[in-house]
């Protein structure tokens, strides 16, 4: 019998995203659930709903609790928090490498310690420097970063976020188990759950 | 020692207040907390945010996904779901009238009463033989219809709409333990525990 599976589309910029990031291995493993991790860029689908910047910043009340509340979940979780500056960061080199590094042993731990680099030790991820230290904790080949920017990959990513957006992807961390979305980090026991069963 | 205690800040209009509406008076029993039941209005908040309706209607992706997403939360919490039509609803009157309803037993019948109507039923919740059906059935007069229409009882909603925004407030269902804001309905059971700590 082949293994449930789900695609997990994630920003890199995204504060939720980092929470996932850090748990869902563990959680797919228990679950038995095969996850493919799937980086595109929030920024294009914000654009095409008029924002040019997240909607955290955008609406004062909603970016208030969804500081606290990532204060108070990352706590749970045994995470630390700092907020990043700017915010959102420019993902667009991240998930550029990430798509490269997803395709090796170790793609999983880079993307972790991206997110740690920039919620942990408050890194700007769109420095090269940051993300080949990245690579290079995951055992990772730094020449990724020059790979990343080959016009074919370039053009994956570009793929991936109009297929999030036709697919219905609106913010970040998406789970998908072919139509069924969910969305949200405390979604992800569900999409799961959802996952096993079908 | 004190019962913990936390504010439920709901909205009949909304979805997702529905879910929480059903199932919070059996979990607070269970977590020992008290809950204050607080009718709000939403159309305000989003009217300040330069929104004229749900901001499901306005973004066409987020009002799909929240759709099918009631649909499969109605499903696991045993509820039918009906989409109200027109969506949202008007939810004025019903907000009014359960601010009196509250006050005495059989409130929170009524409350849930309205949502059934509105998402079970299919009725328009603006309508006041509907409400008047809904007090009835909570073992209540429906002369509370009249009474809610008098100014001071009118106003305690606009001063519950202010204040609710004025506490960060931006979505429902809300729970409030002092400062400590949690939101929808998913965050039911962290609120309650939070309060429980506290």
């Amino acid at each position: 019998m082949p293994r449930p599976h789900m695609e997990f589309f994630f920003e890199f910029a995204s504060t939720y995203s980092y929470l996932t990031v850090m748990r869902l291995p563990a959680l797919a493993e228990a679950a038995r659930v095969q996850v493919t991790w799937r980086p595109f860029l929030l920024g294009p689908i914000f654009k095409a709903q008029g924002w040019n910047t997240s909607p955290f910043n955008i609406y004062a009340a909603k970016g208030n609790y969804m500081w606290r509340d990532m204060e108070r979940r990352a706590k749970r979780q045994g995470l630390d928090l700092q907020r990043p500056d700017p915010f959102p960061q420019n993902s667009l080199l991240a998930a550029r490498v990430a798509q490269l590094a997803l395709a090796e042993h170790g793609g999983i731990s880079f993307c972790q310690n991206v997110y740690l680099a920039q919620f942990d030790a408050g890194q700007d991820i769109s420095d090269p420097t940051v993300l080949s230290a990245c690579l290079q904790a995951a055992k990772l080949s730094p020449e990724l970063l020059e790979s990343a920017q080959a016009d074919a990959n370039k053009h994956t990513l570009r793929q991936t976020t109009e297929e999030a957006a036709k697919r219905g992807i609106f913010g970040a961390p998406s789970f998908l188990d072919g139509d069924e979305l969910f969305w949200g980090d405390d979604q992800l026991e569900t999409a799961l759950d959802w996952a096993k069963r079908t």
